[in-house]
Formats: structure tokens, sequence, C-alpha cells
């Protein structure tokens, strides 16, 4: 389907002059051009604007951090795997700091045990070493056993994640398997943390309220 | 222990102008006058400091929602439970959206068949529905399964972080236990988050070199 960039701007949710200008950034490829200041778009640049909408509104990703990422996409050389391995990497925060070598260990501890195919020293491994070191920071470094059961609940969570996700490895489908995998990677994260806080306030709504009853009925024995 | 403001302001990791701050708005209490201009500070100080360093800092909240949690702090009649409460309560970001029918009865349902204590109309429900709803915006709303397996991870998750919560309930512990509860609960979600991409990338790596695997392996049959 054929259609003017009026058309395009409807489809893909981006404003006209956002679409003019990722035109200029070569973020976009060109519409053909079919009279001297107009060109038709088709489906590919529906595709690639919600892909670029997605790593910038929902993924919160600088443009040159999207550049990096429609790259990979680009290059025919690249399986439908690197291609959301490169969206995902963009979505891990660049750390400042270098993470310790403690926490460096624990996690290299975690991946051997668990046998994960993941990049060593890939910037998830980085994010996460940084974490426990802000959680040591704060005086209260997350033990082995709970780590463990952390990473129990992330297996749990990235099976029906990836179970989820449209499965085509045909070169079309590459942008959408791409903008699935980031938007639902970033919008799914709240419902998991909301989901904790909630079971927090479950665990110790029963666990004060047991506490209570046992002091409270203590004294009284009055049942009949 | 008796300590100056200089030593207080050691202690807790606040600056002085920062604590002089706090006793002007009144959410941390005067010190013990010695001199006309010297006033004396205990351990109490440092406690509720930490505290409000960690809601400001870790928390991000705003003094407003500080002064709500120390209210629920310093009312004598609330017991640790709904101290936790308050704290966590005000973590939750308010949303400008009311979130669907929809969403709030797919919490709701979720609710009732784990039969989890919780507030039905709380800030937690709230944000929870919110985010399914921002899923559905994006034409991914989660299954009802999807929802169940994340709620099997928080269970978990938050199972881990009670556990290791110090449970005392005398007057004296329950800024530490809100400092605890709020300083674990935000410090810990990244570390669950960068688990959950690690997953992810294991996940996808299997499947995908499986998948080149069976390819590459069909047509060749070199074993000796």
């Amino acid at each position: 389907m054929h259609m003017w960039m009026s058309e395009l701007s409807q489809r893909s949710g981006v404003p006209v002059p956002t679409i003019k200008y990722y035109l200029r950034e070569g973020l976009l490829l060109p519409g053909e051009a079919v009279r001297a200041t107009r060109a038709i778009y088709d489906e590919t640049h529906v595709s690639r604007l919600r892909l670029i909408r997605a790593l910038v509104g929902v993924g919160g990703m600088s443009l040159a951090r999207v550049r990096r990422v429609l790259e990979t996409v680009d290059d025919e050389a690249n399986d439908l795997h690197q291609v959301l391995a490169a969206a995902h990497e963009q979505l891990s925060p660049e750390s400042s700091a270098e993470p310790s070598a403690e926490s460096r260990e624990q996690v290299a501890k975690l991946i051997r045990k668990r046998r994960w195919r993941v990049s060593p020293n890939g910037r998830h491994v980085t994010a996460l070493a940084g974490a426990l070191d802000d959680l040591a920071a704060s005086g209260m470094p997350m033990p082995g056993e709970a780590l463990a059961t952390y990473a129990d609940a992330a297996a749990l969570v990235a099976g029906v994640d990836l179970a989820g996700m449209p499965g085509g490895t045909s070169d079309g489908s590459r942008e959408g398997a791409a903008t699935y995998a980031v938007t639902g990677t970033v919008l799914a994260a709240p419902v998991l943390l909301a989901l904790r806080r909630l079971a927090h306030e479950n665990l110790s709504t029963r666990r004060f309220t047991r506490r209570r009853r046992a002091t409270a009925g203590a004294p009284a024995g009055r049942s009949r």
C-alpha cells in the first residue's frame, strides 16, 4: 500500500515535522519521488517509524542510540537475534562508575552456575553488578541466596516474555520483532514492580495481623 | 551518645545546611539547647535523618510526601505495618490518568484468586492497572496467564525481601525498618530488571542458536 506523508504520519503516530527530521538525519529512507516535491511511502516506512517511536518514546533512547540499533537492523548479515540483542543492549544505561570486582564476581558466579549464555562483559552484566554495588553502599548487600531467588523470578518472567514474541525471522518482521521486544521489555517492567509492591503489602499485612491476633488472643479465651 | 551538629552531619551523611533546612521545616525535632546558639543531638536524630535521606534520595520523594511518611512514623497509634505501608504507598507515583475498568477488573480478579490482602483501591493497584493499560495501548495487552506468571515471580521476590527485613516492632526500630523497606524496595528493583534482561539474552541466544544449528546440521552430516 502506498501513501503520502500525511497518511504515513497517521499510520505511524509520528508527526510530519518529526518524520522530515528523521529523513534529514538518514534514520528513515526517502520515499519514492513521484513529483518534484512529493514522494510516496510504503509499509516499510510505517514499521521503521514505529520502531523509532518505540526506541525514542518508550525506550527513552537518544538518537545516537537509535542510530546504532537501526544500523544493526539494516545490516543484512545480522540475524534477528543480533537485532534484538542490539535493541536490548541500548536499553541498559551506560553506567558511569565501573562496578566493584566483588559484584562482578558475584554476577559471574551466578551466570556460570545457571549456564546462562550471555555476553560476560555486556551492558546487562555491568548494570546488574552496579545495582548490587548500590545496595551494598546503602548497607544492605544482597546475599547470594536472595540473588538466586531474584534470578529465578527473572527467568520465570523472561520465559513468558519470549513466548509472546512474534517468532518470524523473515526480513520483513525484523523491525516488528525489535519494536515488540523494546516496547514489551520497557512497558512490562512497571507491571512487575507494581506486583512486587502488592506482594509486599500482602505479606506485610499477613505477618503483622497474625502477630496482633496472637497477642490479642492470649489473655482472652472467651470461646464458649 | 550525644553529638554536635557537625557530627550529626557526618553520621547521617546529610550536609549541615540541609539539616538546618529540615529543622526549620519541622521534619527533624530540635536538639537539646545547651547554649544560646548550640544544641546537642542523639541517635534518634541520626536515624530520622537517614530515613529522610532514603525517602528523598533513593525514593525520589518530594518533601510533601516525606512529611506524610514522617507523620505516620510519629503517630504512636500506628504499628510498624502501618508505618511501612505509608512509606511504600508514597513510593508509587500518583497516576494522572484513571485506569480503565478492564484493567481494574483484571487486577481485582488476580487479587481475589491469590487471596492477597491488599488495599483494593490503593496506589499499587492503580499503578498496576495503569501499567496494564499502557501495554494494551501499545497493541500488546498482557494475557491473563502472563500476568499470573508475573505475579508468581513478584511473590517469590517479595518473600525474600521481607525475610531480610529487621523485624523489630519496638519504637526505636520503626525508622530503621522504614529506611530499610524504602531503600531495599527501590534499590533492589534495578537488580530484578537487569536480571530479567540477562535472562532474555540467555533465552534468545539459546533459541536462535538451536535454530541455526538445526539448519546448518541438516545437509552436512560430516561425522566419520
